[in-house]
């Protein structure tokens, strides 16, 4: 899932510099987090990132390996923070499986800052990362395919006819609404992205 | 839609500069559409292009005023050929909306090429085009707007209750059947597309 904060693009070059306590490693992570999510993987380059960090290519060099390790990193991150807040959005709904996919879909309607959601930030580098071995493939295709496990087994969980189907219905809406946030905006048809998980649940469950 | 023949990586350096008969912004315009599919638009550069069309920069600045305008002559490009495709699979099955919409996902999970499917060029573009002023942006919006109108459009045609939202469901698992091919493959949850949508059709009309 998306983060909100990510919306925020830097307000300014070097901004990072100035807060103290943050390792260069750890300024280096926060900038490029920012400016991929922002602009996307391949507009951001090393020297961008440096100069919002408020560091220099020796110091890049001495964190990462390459550009590539960056971004492996930077999904690794996103990945654990998608995780985190699906964990805590369906914990409010334990036990009720059509609530929490409810819930999940509630989240992507409404709880994203309208001004700057980009979707989801593995899904992103899906579309930009084209070479097999590039190290942020397996990560972003590991995170979908924990995404597709979860959404079946929810349905599973509904006790749905069947299941493995409507959990992959469930994930094709899910990610048409991020698609669609980025094509026809926040108000567009994400919005009724909840009514149609319902519909398919209730036309796969009898009910 | 995406288009089949997009999915062919040029083979080898230089290789269109051979077709005779081919004006060097038709080479341009060709080696490009290639390689931003296979790649991505911010992944692929002048150089690579006039490289790939056998010219040089000169010449590319001499038919095109910018990396820009080219990636929007692209778009427009490529959504001609959406609509093209579009139009051919819905002709088959003339006034009948149903039909007419399960053809149009069975292209989505057959009539494309396994090995290189890279989904929609407009909405990978939408990932990658993060400035709001660049020229390919008010192509790619129209073009999903257009979309949305279109399936807005079958559901009312099929006497669907509330044919806006079906309509948007529809989109919304289009989108999402795009962006799972290129995370869990076209053997992914893209082949439960058509099903789901059937689903949907049959929970917003009645039958």
């Amino acid at each position: 899932m998306s983060q909100p904060k990510r919306a925020q693009v830097p307000a300014s070059k070097g901004v990072l510099a100035e807060k103290s306590g943050l390792r260069v490693r750890d300024r280096i992570m926060r900038a490029a987090s920012d400016l991929f999510y922002a602009r996307g993987i391949h507009a951001v380059g090393v020297d961008a990132i440096v100069s919002e960090a408020g560091t220099n290519k020796m110091s890049f060099y001495r964190s990462f390996a390459s550009k590539d390790e960056l971004v492996a990193e930077y999904l690794r991150t996103e990945e654990r923070e998608g995780w985190h807040c699906w964990d805590e959005t369906v914990a409010k709904y334990a036990g009720n499986p059509r609530a929490q996919v409810e819930a999940l879909f509630d989240v992507l309607a409404t709880n994203i800052d309208p001004k700057g959601a980009r979707g989801c930030p593995l899904a992103n580098a899906a579309v930009e990362i084209t070479a097999p071995d590039h190290p942020g493939r397996p990560i972003i295709e590991q995170y979908k395919a924990g995404m597709r496990r979860r959404f079946r087994e929810l349905a599973r969980e509904m006790g749905s006819r069947d299941a493995d189907s409507l959990g992959d219905a469930l994930l094709l809406l899910w990610e048409g609404s991020y698609l669609t946030r980025l094509t026809l905006g926040q108000q567009g048809p994400v919005q009724d992205a909840g009514k149609a998980a319902r519909a398919l649940i209730a036309a796969y469950t009898d009910s």
